[in-house]
């Protein structure tokens, strides 16, 4: 766990964030000002279960993580964030309850961040804002949803399918078994499929 | 279907909406322009799979399940909306592409709704509803997301309790069949369950 030394470029979040709002230089300037780096070396964690979420991330480089784990010991994995994704576990930190969360980076990352503090002070300072994250979070609330559905609607085959698509620079990227709890099926089973799908 | 004759009040809605923003009587007004009411018959639904969603809904009395049918043909109940809650399907309403829900009223259900038109309008109109969305979409989303992980992680019993202590009204109001539907068990383990529950 280190704080960046060489400070990297906020083209990639303001171009995120110009997506939906425009900001002024003005505006800009204030909206760095709230916010803070981090590189997140392979392998550790930022967020690990009974932990309060403090910041949301949003990626510049590389691939987190989030996962929980049950009662059972199965591993179930809710998102692989990559570059130009925002995340955290917005559950925890608006309600700065104890998060269920695991998140881990699977390589070197890095990521800005903004504490709640900062969250809460920027739709006073830009009230902008509020649209920005209204129209992020009616689009996280709907691709959520709809993965919730395809979990229970779509075969195994189809949720392999539809991972390759949403994250095809992940494919060779992340291990087998990380794939496998992200569509919710054994490594035996995703081997298996990949193998049927080859011979196709 | 029929369209409400006798109009019923606004105050809840307006009630709901102060939650997290102060229009002024103007506003209101404005805002009560770009509403429709209707009432629902109990067994009718607003919605079915491959249709696009039309509009957002606000319950003022009754209830309405929200759920889908797997290819198996099992129903998964998303929600039981109740007075004063939200309910639609985001997805379709945002993309205008054909949903995969079903919504039907279980009883009488009285509703206030806004098209996709009017929802957009009202953002150019009463930009502050920007600010409204944005903690509502905020809020849904971590319910939603805190509800997937109970599903995973929590057993039945302590399902069913999290379904009596979110929808108290609705226990003795919606079906056993229904109840099992949403806690994601079968009637008769439900029922094993509510026994065990009462000898303890």
């Amino acid at each position: 766990m280190k704080e960046s030394k060489t400070p990297f470029s906020y083209e990639l979040i303001l171009k995120n964030i110009s997506r939906f709002i425009d900001l002024n230089l003005e505006e800009q300037n204030l909206y760095i000002s709230l916010l803070r780096q981090r590189v997140i070396r392979k392998k550790d964690f930022i967020l690990k279960p009974g932990e309060v979420v403090k910041d949301e991330y949003f990626i510049v480089k590389g691939c987190l993580k989030v996962y929980s784990i049950d009662d059972k010991g199965v591993e179930h994995i809710s998102m692989f964030a990559i570059k130009d994704w925002w995340t955290g576990d917005i559950a925890s930190f608006l309600t700065q309850q104890p998060s269920n969360y695991f998140i881990q980076a699977l390589e070197e990352t890095e990521v800005i961040k903004i504490s709640r503090k900062n969250y809460d002070l920027l739709f006073k300072k830009i009230p902008k804002f509020e649209r920005f994250y209204r129209i992020l979070y009616q689009k996280s609330l709907a691709n959520y949803i709809l993965r919730s559905d395809q979990n229970i609607s779509l075969s195994a085959e189809d949720r392999y399918f539809n991972f390759v698509k949403k994250y095809p620079s992940l494919v060779n990227r992340v291990s087998q078994k990380d794939i496998a709890s992200y569509i919710g099926v054994t490594p035996e089973f995703l081997s298996v499929l990949r193998k049927r799908i080859s011979s196709i």
